[in-house]
């Protein structure tokens, strides 16, 4: 569900007191915040439990260093297992009048927030998602949250005026407010994050002792489905354990799943019920999935084109789509091996795959027939 | 490994009589095997079990027609559980010198044929790889095969002229000829191509069911996972069916580490041995994927961009990559939920990153700040 504050206007940000904001943790993401909100005209303040980190962070622009100044909100970008006694240090200083915090995982710090006593009035759970899985070279920036998802969490307790500051921050931050209760969040991270990551790691695992001949007969398929596998375990056994139940919920119905196939794999001769079952089920599921964030599914045509692999190559199909008007989607390459060119797949509107073959045949490219053939 | 007999000149094939070809099956890789040896310069002779079929083969330039002529070599492109049968049948007819098949499952047919009585010594057993994974409106093309590995699985018995032929055959397709033995073949195609389509259908699965408000946050990970689950369940059923016990032994070891991974989830309050475990043999196994077939694996660096939503922008970034000499490797686009920009990914030699950055914030793109921060 969309909040009704996407789109605010910088007046209304202003008006809710969001001049000055302090973010406790400056790494990726809170640093990202720090950048972004600094982009938005407030004055930032910054605190990491190492000085030297939030000096680098202001070294970048990103703000300055807390000297015991009170913001209209706190952002605590640490750790899911640090959120709970972060908020509650911070309210017992009275770092700020609203608080949030980024982590991928809303329950169980919301459930210890709780039980440890913190003012749950003036706390809005909050995680921006996209950026939050990309770690290492891309490094910090202002427009990390720019026209992302960043969902919003508030809790029963929490006063509505905290839920519009806090709403505004991540509107400032370029990001489009997305509201649900934390359990649903949980569930929602577990089946389009966690477990996807955990799946694709399950299947990469089966490379990692294959024989070079089989691994190197891997094709587009297969790369696609073990490319998250290379994530860093250590970022991701964090993220899997703050939200083990509904990840462990997801994982087991896809093992239950493959069991039973692998079952009926060796017990019948011809192509068993629980396979096709599958199957067909893998195709509703792929058939529901945005093809555009947040956007409904829709089916894309390909127009695949022979490509040679060098610089530019690509960049004159592209540009001769543009001419054309066409808009492409999405385009996966396939290099062809011992040879100087590739495949290119081009996703297009199904409506503009006949004008883009027709463009691209014109201009000398080699294609395949077309599809209404 | 690679045979000997990749990028042979044309004169070789004509040694070896390849000069009248009759293919057997004039479905999308049989038509597509008789246009690309059209184009070799062969005569093709087409047989259909549905005459009407093989005619029309025949108008889209595929050859003749077959009435009682004797070829060089047939290939048989009929589902794997036809092979035996069809291969048994050709021989008793006299049809041709040698014989291949191109069904993606070789040891099931090869034993059939040899407990049925098929004269191996003039059969090699084929499997090109990639082509046979798409369908629908690609449809047949001369080109469906070049640069793409094609499996041959000479059996013990198989006279080597004849080996020769259908090596000769292959290249004169475009393919580059790859040898191993037919249950190798089978584990291979089990681990790179079938299993992951299980698995990834078993992700899908779980988003059938789900409400609009979890997919409608799936990002790109989930999306790769997922992405090859929608293709048709009526040709993966067979597939999967010909190559049961070898998918049965991948899809099962995938759903023990899932099955361990979630019961570690459950159990421990921490991140549980087993799960890092998982995640660690998953990037061990992604890191020996080849990013392009057949080459060593690379780690790719990846450079982020703001692009617009509009045709014709990322023909520009593209050429402003070709002008500084770069090449882009892959490419991923993630459109932005209610906004006319999206983010690109290019992934480039980790060498050229720096360049790349250069060049486009040059040319005025928004980009992250450069990975050396």
């Amino acid at each position: 569900m969309l909040s009704e504050h996407a789109g605010e206007p910088a007046a209304r940000r202003d008006r809710l007191a969001l001049k000055r904001v302090t973010v406790i943790g400056t790494g990726l993401i809170g640093t990202s915040v720090a950048l972004a909100m600094r982009r938005a005209g407030a004055e930032v303040l910054l605190i990491d439990r190492d000085p030297a980190v939030a000096r680098l962070a202001a070294d970048l622009g990103a703000g300055t260093p807390w000297s015991g100044e009170s913001a209209d909100v706190a952002v605590l970008a640490v750790p899911p297992s640090a959120v709970a006694a972060t908020l509650l240090d911070a309210q017992e200083r009275g770092l700020a009048a609203a608080y949030t915090d980024v982590a991928s995982v809303k329950g169980p710090p919301l459930a210890e927030a709780a039980r440890i006593g913190c003012d749950l009035r003036v706390f809005v759970g909050g995680h921006p998602l996209g950026g939050s899985e990309r770690s290492g070279p891309l490094a910090a920036r202002p427009g990390l949250f720019d026209g992302r998802p960043w969902v919003l969490c508030p809790a029963e307790a929490a006063d509505p005026l905290v839920v519009d500051g806090v709403t505004g921050l991540v509107t400032g931050c370029g990001a489009t407010p997305v509201v649900m209760d934390a359990a649903a969040h949980d569930k929602a991270m577990a089946l389009v994050s966690h477990a996807p990551h955990v799946v694709s790691a399950a299947m990469a695992a089966r490379f990692a002792d294959a024989p070079d001949g089989m691994v190197g007969l891997t094709g587009q398929g297969a790369r696609d489905v073990t490319r998250i596998a290379g994530g860093a375990p250590s970022l991701w056994r964090e993220i899997l354990a703050a939200n083990a139940h509904p990840v462990a919920d997801v994982i087991e119905a896809v093992a239950d799943d493959l069991a039973r196939a692998a079952a009926a794999l060796r017990a019948h001769a011809g192509p068993p019920a629980p396979v096709t079952d599958l199957l067909e089920r893998g195709v509703a599921g792929h058939d529901r999935i945005p093809v555009k964030r947040g956007a409904p599914a829709a089916r894309l045509a390909t127009v695949t084109v022979i490509v040679a692999d060098r610089p530019g190559e690509l960049a004159l199909i592209l540009q001769a789509a543009g001419v054309a008007g066409i808009n492409i989607e999405d385009i996966a390459i396939e290099h062809l091996q011992g040879r100087p060119v590739g495949v290119a797949e081009l996703s297009v509107a199904p409506e503009s795959a006949p004008d883009l073959i027709a463009e691209l045949r014109t201009r000398g490219w080699s294609l395949p027939d077309p599809p209404e053939r």
